[in-house]
């Protein structure tokens, strides 16, 4: 762990966020600040470029279709995947669930998850009608592959993890995953919510199936989310939901359907949210990823190092964590901590994160997660730490 | 009909759009432009408010769940409804599709359309199995209610009917609808993305049971959509997407969940939708949807009136169409009638409209469609007009 070098190279864009002026804030991994490039973006595709896609006969819906199917290709190959095997959705939750309610099982009725899931990852296989069986963590807060080794048989259909641990910042073996997975030839969903803003996704290299993100984590807009799936596997799927753009040919006795992905984008799509987030993308991706997560890693060790030092609090998740460090504090509730460090100008969440059986499995009914995110920077640690000083002189 | 109305009253709003400066936009109906009031909300959402709803225990997530949460109400009592029966959805496609897929059937098995439905209307239907009857179209280019008091059995679950055709701009007497699907027991659903818009609606004095409109032809942000539904109703719906926010408690063994609206929320939101949709709802009523009605009703009538004075227009709809005027040109297929208007700077739109069994009842592959909006004017129209003759002396 080298705490300097966040400090030795920051990488000097908090400017850059206007809505973070002045406030620490570390609740990155609910949901990301947006720099000024992607409010332009967004605000120059309704005050200046505005109309609807796939529809009109003038220039400039022409246009307008060219960006958003630009953006399109933008979010596939961000993760190293192709135009036509990438969906728009509203999130990360709503790719799950459109993987979960139409792949055909082929007979197989079951779905390896893990410990560590967050609820978009485990309710969706529920509501579909999968048997679910639970990989177990290793001490230090990973998933136990070996024991996922173990546990994979042919009866089921896919193996869905999380690719980074919204609340341990846990990093996946995601290829030894794959490998796994299509050892009994069951396919691998990856969670990349929290992965995509923090390290480096290149699917082909991964070996994933499906692949799943959401803008609003990435610096982009809200109500966007990515489905990247294998060609075959999408095109093995039917329509979920009905109305226009996705179809073929309408009569009232029935009707034909376009192929992936425009099959699964029923109705106008969020347009500027696409727009938006190919520009957060493109934000992305001028840093760097590798330097972001560089940059998260250096912040992690800081404040690891730093919390430990304060007497009676405990940490959750291995020391490389990608941006995220969930803590508790010895006889205070984490919603008691979240309270008074807001006051102090710091936003951490103090909670479940979504993830009540993983709450369950630390035996915490909620705990306090500090996540980073590219405008992080040390002073945030410093807020952070004499904020958690001045909680112990409350509750000493 | 009073043709000097419009310019007797204009609304005086165009320069608050500052996407058609210098443009004559004629698709409202597929998608509105967005008054500056709207895009400087979204901006103020990302760039000074921005924070996740419904989880952070800091004072800016807590104030930005206020405002999600009053957006909802406010998307709820601009059709007369209470925020708890308002569930926010992608759009008005998606809220058809929640309906179609998670309504009871109770036995029923057959939903009641009528013949100029939109496609977002019918292939929901279709995909969740139930079989559909057609109701006919009176000469004018209504639903003929006649024949739906007729054709109305206790094998319909549902009567599924366009507010206002995308098309012919129809305005259905939905107060009777409601009394003809109540009549044997169905439920009236209505599909109001033409309608929210262009008339007052008070979903209370309907009668209706299910109300779906979308944001983005609502002069607000894309992405976003209500459907609204009787609370009973709601809460006789098993969930359909799994994930964060629609929860009570997560075990891998099982999962209890929210009431509505949250039941049908799965993940995190389309924040900035909401609240930008509240924003034109603001607009919207600031100005007054009957107002706003008046002055399309009046440029609907002047832009019949001048187009029949063209030679070789037909007309399609009926006359007191709300805001949208659908036409062709006889010898010229519509999408060259619309290429060439763009080139005169006016954008309608030339197509199916996504409605392909109306325009094989209407026995043409395609028409041309003007429709107005808040900003609209007779320079339009003169504009359209202009157009039109260039394009008759083009295939003279």
């Amino acid at each position: 762990m080298n705490i300097q070098s966040s400090l030795a190279a920051p990488l000097d864009v908090r400017d850059q966020f206007p809505a973070i002026a002045g406030w620490h804030y570390l609740d990155s991994a609910v949901s990301a600040q947006k720099p000024q490039a992607v409010i332009d973006a967004i605000t120059r595709a309704y005050a200046q470029d505005y109309a609807s896609v796939h529809r009109g006969v003038y220039q400039r819906s022409a246009d307008m279709t060219l960006a958003y199917e630009a953006a399109r290709a933008r979010a596939g190959n961000f993760i190293g995947g192709a135009a036509e095997e990438t969906i728009f959705t509203r999130g990360a939750t709503e790719a799950i669930n459109l993987v979960a309610q139409r792949l055909p099982k082929n007979g197989r009725t079951r779905v390896l998850l893990s410990a560590l899931e967050h609820h978009s990852n485990i309710v969706p296989w529920q509501l579909a009608g999968y048997a679910i069986d639970v990989v177990p963590l290793t001490p230090d807060g990973r998933i136990d592959l070996d024991a996922a080794e173990a546990m994979i048989s042919e009866d089921h259909r896919v193996v869905a993890f999380a690719h980074v641990s919204n609340v341990l910042g846990s990093v996946l073996e995601a290829p030894r995953t794959a490998e796994i997975a299509h050892s009994k030839g069951a396919l691998l969903l990856l969670d990349g919510c929290q992965a995509s803003p923090r390290i480096s996704v290149m699917i082909d290299k991964i070996g994933a199936d499906f692949y799943a993100y959401s803008g609003h984590k990435l610096y982009g807009p809200t109500g966007i989310g990515v489905l990247w799936g294998r060609r075959d596997l999408l095109e093995s799927m039917p329509p979920w939901q009905g109305g226009g753009a996705m179809i073929d040919r309408v009569t009232f006795e029935g009707t034909t359907f376009m192929p992936p992905p425009q099959r699964f984008e029923a109705g106008t799509p969020h347009i500027v949210g696409g727009i938006g987030l190919a520009s957060a993308i493109d934000w992305v991706e001028g840093i760097g990823v590798e330097r972001i997560h560089a940059h998260e890693a250096a912040l992690v060790a800081e404040t690891r190092e730093r919390l430990t030092s304060l007497d009676g609090v405990t940490l959750y998740g291995p020391e490389d964590s990608a941006g995220i460090v969930s803590f508790t504090l010895d006889g205070v509730h984490p919603h008691d901590v979240g309270t008074i460090l807001d006051d102090a100008g710091v936003a951490i969440r103090a909670g479940h994160h979504c993830a009540q059986p993983l709450m369950a499995l630390l035996g915490v009914p909620a705990t306090c997660r500090a996540s980073f995110a590219a405008h992080s920077d040390s002073s945030d640690i410093d807020a952070l730490v004499d904020g958690l000083k001045q909680v112990k002189r409350i509750f000493g």
